[in-house]
């Protein structure tokens, strides 16, 4: 009785999701055919109320030092709570303590293949209801998730609460929007009915049926697991797949509270919870390895570097990989009418979060007979002089500065910094500055690094052509603009690029470096000014990535990234066709 | 000035062939919406008027015995026209004489390449006007395409005159359709306005452009070059590749005067005529391996056995690999309320083609207790007999037989209905009868053979389960309807299916198959009687595969099989918009 009553109540939930999903899932689906801007999820902390972010702060704190519990079927092992253990420590300066269960793949995998059948069932739009709901719970949470952002990726709060939760959260609803949209693509029932030469008409009845490839993985990075990790995720569970997610081991748990929370609307909503579940590793396991390799796992979304990236591409050949791979990004800087307003959206994108996002652009190239600017010609000494002290200028109080860098993620970042700054590479126009955080003493904070480098240099073009991730940017002279268009293409195709800019005030040169991405197939950005940078990427508006250069095989999001993770089975049937 | 004016007109042809093209384009956008029955393609030969069979065939015997002419650049070479140098045989007993240029892919591929700048610009809807009018001179001449494909293939004239022709054109058109919609998905242009917080008003103007991977490869098969090639060859030339055909040695024809018609259609419209180009290869060159790995191939599109496949799926690495491979098609015959008519139409689809459909039944499950009818219970050995007797009456007469069935294609086919008749691989159920054509005395035609096996032996099981190409049949003895859905899905997942089939009254054994079905990823054939069989797809309807099983990883036709072929590049500028 209690089963048949808590049945009723699963089932009268799911209904509810869908009655309270529908509308803002249509509207998602809008927006992705639109390309207009939309969100359902505030990006103003003020919109959630005032003790928010003191409560979700609170929250984060409860957790540290924990163990975090789980009842996923599996346990053989705890990872962490000591880094020794493959616990995560804060790139602001602290080892938050947190004890994980260890999955054994081998009890998991067969649970979770088998959670699929009823969610199978749910059909495309109880399993995009059920989705949103996931999302708007963890909306209701985009605090705690921000300071768990901050606390293992090392983002500003800011970033924090936009790429690490809002945003993320956007680019989950867009893959279940785009999940949806190419699901209802055919009718689940039509007759068809053909006129034979004799007069008659032979029918058949046919039906169509959404089926699921298998276990998705998703493989997190650190430093945007949520945004880099939610596509993957909503696109697979939306298509009828289950997900295991194995996170980055120094950014477990904004993945674990998204897990745990998806768990918890799948069993209310009558499913299965083990359709989602974390793989937490521990030191020196290569858990992504193994786990990608698996049979049951039909379906692989990467992100992290592109070492890694072409292993799987290379090797889980039993599925289809999806890969977000690095990236070089770079920017010509021509000409412009406003070069105040141009130095400070340079300066800015490079210096935010320490220059760690996926998009910071890392090569500026200036012709080096100088620009044109609405102050008259710049030499490009004056160009390298200007911007290093706009970045200066931006990042002169350590307050504001901790407001735009972010804690770096890792030693060898720092060390790339250092060798940057030691003039070792090229003739240093900024230095980098150790900037102290009132709250985190031992958070390692620096400013861009800016190197000066000459594109008719093979040494220097190695330099620039390769990624250097963090706080390193280079100022590179090209011989005029045609020839920084085609520095700026030949790095794309070799090294990939997820967005590169220009700034220029000749329509000449903008379709020329339009043309030059095109072909390199990376998008661009012209004379971005004000509230917009480079590094920015408008969720339902923006395509992330081409998967036409090395960055990476996919994008977020298109038709692509979402067919293939299920197929359609179809049943004719003679003698029933109405 | 003649430049000039030769300009106007490929503008004015292409203008033109939108205009003309738009309503069916249109239409085929919406069939595949609906999934109900559509062609703008007569399947009745009497539609093309009482004289085209006879130009058909004289337009045919015109190509006979002579080099076939062609434009392309890089030619090194010759192909035929004696078989010993790469010429094509009729599977009715004669060569056919042709010579064709072989291309050399340092000069040609290059040609391609170029061609795609000028097709690019064209968009979705110029692309798909001109594929529209290469399908509709295509189906101009179906006739001579209907007899090029007997005497390549080894059709009988109606299914060369169908599969070889008008439906062929009817995937191609499918193909059209799913591309032209993958690709406006998106506005090309948009204003993104983002309120901000402060009730100022961001706004960047945004483009998005289609961009073509590259050049598409489609390594085509003997038995349905057009109806397999098709679909890879549209789909990659309206999303903005060039394609090359390399088309199988035994059937060049079909496939060469596809690339004539679509290379003349582009001339007139101002397209390069490269953006399609023929590859026949010499004996022995394996070709098709060559140039799968060449670095300009970016699609792939093969149909033919599964060794080859995977080889392509395993090795041609820097393309997208699309792939239609062996399958081994299953039928449970459990019970039925029209036995007479279940009888005829098993006959007639092991029949069909002398069974060298993909889609061919190979496997009669029947369960060892018998079957109930409307004309009572049948024991396994009676179900036996009466199927081999309503084949047996079904090709009595060879004027009758040579209309249904096909000349077998290779030597190796006959070896293996040999193999079958002589009993030493079970006792022969029914035999082979040898059918003499009264046109062509040296064609090689067979009816089916049948031979009974049983599910319980593990020599049987391996027998059945791997494919035999042809005229071979096997009617399994199974302990049950369970046993039998369990054999049907356990074949389907080891060997791959393209389609399965049940007969039976039973709504819980109809379900019990479906889900077996959903669970291996097949389409499920209910009941199929009259004029419907288990060999036929319904293009704009059915779905042909389903990339679940090993019978490929590809299906014709669905978003998956599109939406990789092209990419979205965007620019976002600030200051212009509006």
């Amino acid at each position: 009785m209690t089963t048949a009553r808590s049945e009723r109540a699963a089932a009268e939930a799911a209904q509810d999701l869908l009655t309270r999903h529908r509308a803002p899932l249509e509207r998602a689906v809008t927006a992705i055919r639109t390309r207009e801007y939309w969100s359902p999820y505030p990006d103003e902390a003020a919109a959630y109320g005032e003790l928010a972010r003191t409560a979700g702060d609170e929250a984060f704190h409860r957790l540290l030092g924990q163990e975090f519990t789980s009842d996923q079927p599996g346990r053989d092992g705890s990872v962490g709570p000591g880094p020794e253990d493959g616990g995560e420590s804060s790139p602001y300066g602290f080892g938050l303590g947190i004890t994980y269960a260890h999955a054994d793949p081998d009890v998991l995998l067969p649970a979770m293949e088998a959670a699929m059948a009823g969610w199978r069932e749910a059909g495309p739009w109880g399993r995009a209801a059920v989705c949103a709901e996931i999302l708007e719970r963890i909306n209701a949470r985009s605090f705690e998730l921000a300071y768990a952002a901050v606390h293992t990726s090392g983002h500003n709060f800011l970033m924090a609460f936009h790429a690490g939760a809002v945003h993320a959260q956007d680019r989950g609803l867009e893959a279940v929007a785009y999940a949806l949209s190419e699901q209802t693509r055919m009718p689940t029932e039509v007759t068809w009915s053909k006129p034979m030469p004799d007069g008659r008409v032979f029918s058949l009845a046919k039906t169509f049926t959404v089926v699921p490839r298998g276990v998705s993985l998703v493989v997190a990075n650190r430093v945007f697991p949520t945004w880099n990790g939610y596509p993957g995720l909503f696109a697979s569970l939306a298509t009828g797949n289950a997900v295991l997610v194995k996170p980055h081991p120094g950014a477990v748990l904004p993945l674990a509270l998204t897990v745990r929370i998806a768990r918890e609307v799948l069993r209310e909503s009558g499913f299965d919870p083990n359709l989602v579940a974390l793989a937490p590793e521990r030191p020196g396991e290569r858990l992504a390895a193994t786990l990608a390799l698996r049979p049951e796992v039909r379906i692989v979304d990467y992100a992290g570097t592109s070492e890694f990236g072409e292993w799987l591409e290379a090797n889980a050949r039993q599925a289809r990989v999806f890969t977000a791979k690095s990236a070089v990004n770079s920017l010509l800087v021509e000409s412009t009418a406003d070069y105040r307003g141009m130095l400070h959206n340079l300066a800015f994108s490079l210096a935010l979060y320490s220059g760690q996002l996926c998009t910071s652009p890392q090569n500026l190239l200036v012709p080096r007979g100088g620009i044109t600017t609405d102050e008259g010609h710049r030499t490009y000494a004056e160009v390298v002089r200007d911007i290093a002290a706009t970045v200066t200028d931006l990042l002169t109080e350590d307050a504001s500065a901790i407001a735009v860098l972010g804690a770096l993620v890792g030693p060898d970042v720092l060390e790339d910094v250092e060798h940057a700054a030691s003039g070792a590479i090229g003739p240093v126009a900024l230095a980098p500055r150790a900037v102290a955080h009132p709250d985190h003493p031992r958070a390692t904070l620096r400013t861009p690094v800016l190197v000066a480098l000459d594109a008719s240099r093979e040494e220097d073009r190695k330099t620039f052509g390769r990624e250097w991730f963090g706080p390193v940017g280079f100022v590179v002279a090209v011989d005029s603009a045609a020839h920084g268009a085609e520095v700026l293409g030949a790095v794309t195709r070799r090294a990939g690029a997820l967005t590169v800019g220009v700034h220029t005030t000749s329509p000449e040169v903008e379709a020329l470096v339009a043309e030059v991405c095109e072909h390199a197939g990376v998008m661009l950005s012209v004379n971005l000014m004000g509230d917009w940078f480079i590094t920015q990427s408008a969720v339902y508006s923006d395509l992330h990535g081409t998967g036409l250069n090395p960055s990476g095989n996919s994008v977020y999001c298109d038709g692509a990234y979402v067919a293939e993770r299920f197929r359609t089975v179809g049943v004719r049937r003679y003698g029933d066709a109405r």
